[in-house]
């Protein structure tokens, strides 16, 4: 996914807790749900020792509209009641970009 | 690490190819040596269907200079001609950031 700058990021780093009973549910849902957001554009995962999901928006309306939608609302809460120890939420301006593919 | 915004993050999102030899050894030494850096805040990575290192930094400068590092300069070609199948690096200034940490 090459956009034209700027857009947005919003980058997700976690570190779980031990019960992570109903999280790949959520996870799936909510990002099957933030695909269909006006203004997304994109978002890439990955976990090991520290989770990191970054999440790509046209602008910082379609980030905030996100973050308040109501199902997300509660996705947030359970994250923070049950999920995670931790966790930690960069919001930036995505102003240049490059990329590689080899041949 | 929660910083005074703005600062800048580079996030380096890749998938590899299947030869990965000598590519845990070099990740390894440019972490050390990416810490070594004026203006260099943190790291982060994850890697696992796909690989996410997001690196902060104080200043654009910094980052151009991290980029043209002779030691890394030699990392990045590696990369090209060896292990990576596709990478894409973004440039971004991270304007605003929150955290949680479970009580």
């Amino acid at each position: 996914m090459t956009k034209i700058t700027p857009y947005y990021a919003v980058i997700f780093t976690s570190i779980q807790n031990e019960n992570t009973e109903g999280y790949s549910e959520m996870a799936e849902k909510m990002e099957t749900l933030a695909k269909s957001q006006d203004g997304f554009l994109g978002i890439e995962s990955a976990r090991d020792q520290i989770g990191i999901t970054v999440s790509y928006w046209e602008s910082l309306d379609a980030i905030k509209n996100w973050k308040q939608h109501s199902e997300h609302l509660l996705a947030q809460q359970k994250g923070r009641t049950q999920w995670y120890n931790w966790y930690h939420v960069r919001i930036c301006k995505v102003e240049r970009e490059y990329d590689f593919k080899s041949t």
